[in-house]
């Protein structure tokens, strides 16, 4: 498997076991509705475990654009590599988005809520305020990505026995950092599914929320430069 | 332990673990009512877990008939031995759901309701819809699947080591994609403990809810044939 | 530390954890009140990891007479033991109740129901049936005896790299069979915090339900004996 | 990186981690509001993890001075390091909470409740009694400690392979004994925060509540000093 389909997978794996557990307890009449944090914590985090044990070995399991952005950075990744990368995390949010749709579609026709629907898709913040809402994924995904560095160490990508620490890790952010935005800390897992919703023909939709949608890419993206910088020059 | 053997004490670890959580979530007066899905979907995962490091050594611990037929189609188990498999696991399902209700047999009397007793054996819809139904089957198998393949990779069958990996599989797949159905993922999780309310003389049961039968079968069996299709030509 | 020592210890940090977390899920105002069966579950499965791992390697970690007594009928452990041994569980479980107590004090003192009070110490059925109960205890013993069998294979005890599987043996029992009794599964968990509810000085204590006592100590033993005989002539 | 920026930057991951999950249960409009006890008894143990395996190689990862406290009084660990290592907790302790009120400003803004914003920093008890509370943290420290010593056994400090173990560690305490204090268990958990508390310009706070700050960090130190005692000369 080429290391570009290996992301795509992997970052289908994380969204369709990742939005699926928002969908399984926001969505109405779902067996798992009103299942509580734990349940959308723990399954974002088993989500992780899942992606990164299924590809480290083709890919090194970025799964992230704020990963391959903070490997290139400290230089253990090609920057041409780059686009490529990110291209196949955003194919492979948009396929595990369109799986949690097909797997719940009843329930989508059973919720009438517009911005709940939306809500199993990308993140929205619990208090909208662009600077307060960029900080918090800033500060989230540099713990993130610093968390991530002191784990891989020296070596270059994420290896199938840092599934478990790494998804411990997305665990632990989600939990404790996760309260205001929903934590996003990583563009491909909000973009991608956005896009999806945009493109895909969900009865009483509303419209997909752009005008949120630079801070879950940009925010994570800082906050890795950040992480990477920290690491690289003064924290280890 | 011959293989079949152990393929029946494995499957019965599965259902009296996993329907026993059931059973101490749904019936009346049980210590663990009302505990929520987070407690359904971790004691099967954990009921997985036990099932699989107990028989890795003796059979693979397929305890599944869809993991048993897509090692088949992968080419890494007989298929001359999948009958005996098959059956293996169907008895050891009855056998574990026999277990649950003999535990739980005074809240079976204390339970009124009686769909809430059937629940307590095999899967129903939270919405009814075969077609939507099945799909979710086949999409929550074909990933529990893939999962699988990428954890044991060439090997064949399921070894100690992945018995928590593979736990976690199941947590995710209970977590994220079983909110529509309730994750049969296994055709004999479902009918082995179906058979099993038909033949009990439980008191106020209502019938075993045929109609439904086929689909934890054979969306199961079909998920798991996409998946070792994908896993062989495309996906490794 | 010899053996008996760490038997002793290791049960205490088990009761000490195990009724702990009971205390603080049952007693009136404290944080943990209301926080449900799994954090119930999630106590007793971390107490028998920390019992386990701090003591696997001076005893073998049995920490339950279960455990021993079936240690003994498989000819693993030396029956001239077996009274020291339970000997020592027992002290370590009384010891860890009054740790609880002492923790817990002002706790009890704003709990004026006496059920309550008595429930923080040892099981209590949540149907009261004799026949059944011991049936529960017999089954939910035998599941986990039979368990930890494959988990320890051949080897004598419990060993530090034991500790997780085991501790996830006593999640999944608790989660699932644990609904009607309260998983005693152990004749010193239940017996030694009785003995202690009886001598401590406790305002508005109820009587320590002598009546009950008999059964989370005959029902374990029972299912341990039927583990073993089904491990060694049948099932390995 | 230096063991003294190690133990800043530990203990920083520790505290964004630890009061970030108390932050996101208890503010308003937080997407973790009423997650419950399970959600911040797991937070605050996966913060451990990720500050543990973050540092191990550093520094031995203590995070804690009743960790070094304990380590010193067992002759694994030089007095005269003892003050810049509680120094460098103290220091991340407060670079954590600061982090913490960053992220959840709005939530702060949006809570007007004083005592609950006060909650997210340090610790306050579920019942006001300062002799009992002394003993809540002495015994929880003492368990805390003691079982950190059968994990580590003759090694000095905290290893990378012990950062599971140790966080079951610090999860159980908080499900099983944490109930009536919140468990500080650690003096720099609740200083470093509450002096952070002091010093921010939180709009509607109340008094730091200084009163009571003796207890987290006498109670910890002399139940460490008693673990250490006993584990030393009589429980190993």
């Amino acid at each position: 498997m080429s290391p570009y389909l290996a992301e795509l997978i992997g970052t289908a794996f994380l969204i369709v076991l990742g939005d699926g557990v928002v969908a399984s307890v926001i969505l109405n009449k779902s067996k798992g509705n009103q299942g509580g944090w734990i349940v959308i914590t723990l399954g974002w985090g088993m989500a992780v475990f899942i992606g990164v044990y299924a590809t480290a070995k083709y890919s090194g399991a970025h799964l992230n654009p704020a990963v391959t952005f903070s490997q290139a950075l400290q230089g253990k990744f090609p920057w041409e590599e780059v686009p490529a990368y990110v291209a196949a995390q955003l194919a492979g949010a948009m396929l595990g988005a369109f799986l949690v749709w097909l797997t719940y579609k009843k329930h989508f026709d059973e919720t009438p809520d517009a911005d709940t629907k939306l809500g199993v898709f990308c993140t929205i913040p619990a208090i909208r305020n662009p600077k307060y809402n960029f900080l918090t994924e800033f500060i989230a995904t540099m713990v993130f990505i610093l968390a991530i560095s002191y784990i891989t160490g020296p070596t270059a990508g994420i290896g199938s026995l840092d599934a478990l620490p790494v998804a411990f890790v997305v665990l632990a952010i989600g939990l404790s950092l996760g309260g205001p935005t929903g934590y996003a800390i990583n563009p491909a897992r909000d973009l991608g599914p956005r896009l999806m919703h945009f493109l895909l023909p969900i009865p009483g939709k509303r419209n997909s929320d752009w005008s949120y949608a630079w801070i879950p890419v940009l925010g994570p993206l800082a906050g890795a430069a950040a992480a990477a910088f920290l690491y690289q020059y003064w924290l280890h």
